[in-house]
């Protein structure tokens, strides 16, 4: 059942009177529930209800924390159709979709309570002492890690599930010892109370202090910018748009102690790809982007909004073929009126540029729906209009026709810092790739060969961040184990007794 | 021979005219060398080289980079006795210093070296691809990293060896792919002029890029400002003051394309003694720390500034010993009539407030000699006044007598971030020491049992850095190997041809 309270601990509060709803995009129309902002008065409360529980919470021992992250995630599972339903009525996207970010939410909690079974992840580093070392003796060093404190999370709009509530961020940051307090997402508020619930009876079962999760109710931009500048908040995970990332960021930076921000943000995902792949497969390939374009509404941060060739006719045929498939797919419904209107607004002002040309048909959209489009533009022309760099959030690419190979490595050496960028190409290419895999590496978090940018693999090896803007730091990842490197900083113990030692740095333990 | 120009990539300039020159502290008498601080144009120059350097000496084999690094310590040992009279001339410190100093930046620079022969630091995972999994297939994901880019150092007066031109910034940065530029520290311009030649000779006999390392000459702030604006530095590496640390981090913090600072800045690295040790050994400790807080004129970041214990005739005693053996050393002097009456100036601070007690006789001294001090406090005057918790940078060290071990446990929770503390106890201590190793290392970066803080163990386990302010990101050290991560971001490659992999990443190489 949803209350439309914020969690503070394991209470439900509400005593603001600011009131909420969430809409329904696909019916256009307002849902049931109504949710009241958080007050300054619970921010602060579950902020140092944080804190209280961090000094607990840090000593746990890591099965135990294992324990809690399993529980959430059968406490997901446990809420059943309740949360599908709940889901699709706050973001439109389809019962499938819902089905599988679940899955893969609990795939992602169940891996971190994997990962705590071994101390891999503690970064350890042993040097035993020399006493008779001259000129000095080497004292006995031990390195771990300790984790930073409580961490505020936003969760991002297009996943209410993996990238929110219980997603990568709160996930990993409880995995390494850190409570969190989650600023709720406005538009799947629902989804994340019951989400948060799910969170809060796993803490109770497995016997978690209270406070180790907060879920602060939130409709403007005040509740997120309080817990920013708490001093007792220690580091924040964001999953959002750049102005909202660089708001805290900036924000962050600005306390009197600094504290780290991770902001996975904006992101055109640039693919290349070559003449031998378009002359071999250029039709094959435009079908599979009219279809990446179109993923989730194109509402996805690793969406496709860059393509960059060398002008040839089989790139002319290719952009073609991709502007006549796309509008062959039915339009869906974007996750809220106003990234709808976004979205329009976006592409009207990336499309009314000089020198670009809509290619695909206009197609008739109602409400909420997106009309998906494919423009293009010269190599020359998208060089010197940064504004043509614009990251437009839904289904829209823009192909750049390039003089030459020259040019189109000058694009990529000038881009902006990108989450993905991917390689088309045919096996005859493959010994003079090197300057474009050089070119297009240092501008991207991920490469990609042969294949298409939406869908971010949760494995170990998989990074989801890069240069900025597309992350605030590209030595972090947001997505797999590794990420809980965000919330964990270094400790050394020298001449320590073994009792005083951490147990993953006791003798014999490694 | 010291010629008083900057180096911009292999050539010597100097087209300003500002002039400065260094300082004998012992003599209290200018050097004879006059140094010419770089213009805008050199260090434009010096980034748009390093930038140039970049795209070379990142794709250079780690084998040849190693190559080096070693030849930067064999042209720094050919330096030979010019060196270390520089040295000593710039900086007042004794010529065993000088030589110590330098075979640790030398160890430095071949640790490196060494790490450069296996893969380890590359943060290595490699998922191979499931390509029958339902319902979909898993690709083949694998993980490394690349260098940032050119990397801005600032090297500190205390270390003009191993914490300056060719420290442990500049040997990770180096290591780990990116060029470096270099902001000559003021107070010991020759010294960081020698040491610039030797990496310039050793850049051009192992055939690195022109670009790869440039030395900028400054007397102010505004050289160090106008590097870390550049578009084209991707991170700062800082030894230095809090003030100054926070001043850079907060210009690369309002850049329009944010970067990483790693500063190591002020800490006052609080030691415990139990009443269990200064029964024992209360007098024995007393020696040492009168030895550790007047180590290199009390001028290390890691100088024990604050001594906590339970109020008792033992502490009384311990105290009183502590203050007459300080005053027995031979006053030393000071790297800089600045850094003297810095002292002068934040000891009187420090003393001049409510319910401190100098404890010492006072110590007549001259021109740049620091006349050590240890005074004492009460806990619930310490706890209340954040005063008493600045750094003296020198000699100095204030002895807190706390009512009990609430007080104590108090006082560690309310601390600023620090980069050591140190616990001194006796075996019997052991069982009841938890909560205080637990709030000890909440605030610290390295964590000393019965030993003294001063001195840090060059080794993979050390770690050299903590929390703000003691350093502005805890997740980094600025020492041991590992140190390297802070010039390195994460990369993922899908799907990529074993060809086009980089050769950490292609089968059999694991």
């Amino acid at each position: 059942m949803i209350t439309g309270k914020s969690f503070i601990g394991f209470t439900q509060k509400s005593s603001g009177n600011t009131a909420y709803r969430t809409i329904n995009p696909k019916l256009n129309v307002e849902n049931e529930w109504s949710f009241t902002e958080a007050t300054s008065e619970e921010i602060d409360e579950a902020v140092q209800m944080a804190w209280s529980a961090f000094k607990v919470y840090r000593n746990t021992p890591e099965k135990e924390r294992a324990m809690f992250l399993s529980s959430i995630a059968d406490e997901i599972e446990a809420l059943g159709d309740e949360l599908v339903s709940v889901y699709c009525s706050e973001s439109g996207l389809p019962e499938g979709r819902a089905i599988g970010e679940r899955n893969r939410t609990i795939f992602q909690l169940r891996s971190f309570a994997e990962m705590l079974h071994s101390d891999d992840w503690k970064q350890i580093s042993i040097d035993t002492a020399i006493p008779d070392r001259s000129p000095a003796p080497k004292p006995d060093l031990r390195r771990s890690v300790l984790p930073l404190g409580p961490i505020a999370v936003f969760g991002s709009s297009n996943f209410p599930l993996a990238y929110s509530t219980a997603g990568g961020d709160t996930a990993s940051a409880l995995a390494a010892g850190c409570p969190v307090v989650v600023k709720s997402h406005p538009m799947h508020a629902g989804t994340g109370e019951l989400i948060a619930g799910a969170i809060v009876r796993a803490a109770q079962k497995t016997g978690m202090p209270e406070g180790v999760f907060s879920n602060l109710n939130s409709k403007g931009i005040e509740v997120g910018q309080r817990l920013v500048k708490h001093p007792k908040i220690k580091a924040v995970g964001f999953t959002g748009s750049i102005r909202g990332g660089r708001a805290l960021l900036d924000l962050a930076a600005q306390r009197s102690e600094p504290i780290p921000v991770f902001a996975e943000m904006g992101s055109i995902n640039p693919v290349v790809i070559t003449q031998k792949a378009l002359e071999k497969n250029g039709s094959k390939w435009a079908e599979t982007y009219a279809g990446s374009i179109t993923l989730g509404t194109g509402q996805f941060c690793t969406n496709p909004g860059l393509i960059l060739g060398v002008k040839s006719s089989e790139l002319t045929a290719f952009t073609k073929t991709l502007a006549e498939k796309i509008v062959t797919i039915d339009p869906m419904v974007m996750l809220h009126p106003n990234i709808k209107s976004a979205y329009g607004k976006l592409k009207s002002e990336v499309t009314d540029q000089n020198g670009v040309q809509v290619l695909s048909e206009p197609i008739a959209v109602e409400n909420n729906y997106a009309d998906q489009a494919v423009a293009t533009v010269d190599g020359a022309t998208f060089l010197n209009n940064p504004k043509l760099h614009t990251e437009v959030f839904g289904p829209f690419s823009i192909v750049v026709q390039c003089d030459n190979e020259a040019q189109l490595l000058e694009i990529i050496e000038n881009l902006e810092g990108q989450l993905t960028g991917t390689i088309i190409a045919e096996d005859e290419d493959l010994p003079s790739l090197s300057s474009i895999v050089d070119e297009m590496r240092q501008r991207v978090g991920r490469l990609i060969f042969n294949g298409v940018p939406t869908g971010v693999e949760v494995c170990p090896s998989m990074n989801h961040g890069g240069p900025y803007p597309s992350s605030t730091d590209p030595r972090f990842t947001a997505v797999g184990t590794h990420s809980v490197r965000r919330w964990v900083r270094l400790i050394s113990y020298q001449n320590m007794p073994e009792s005083l030692l951490p147990n993953e740095l006791k003798n014999g333990q490694n």
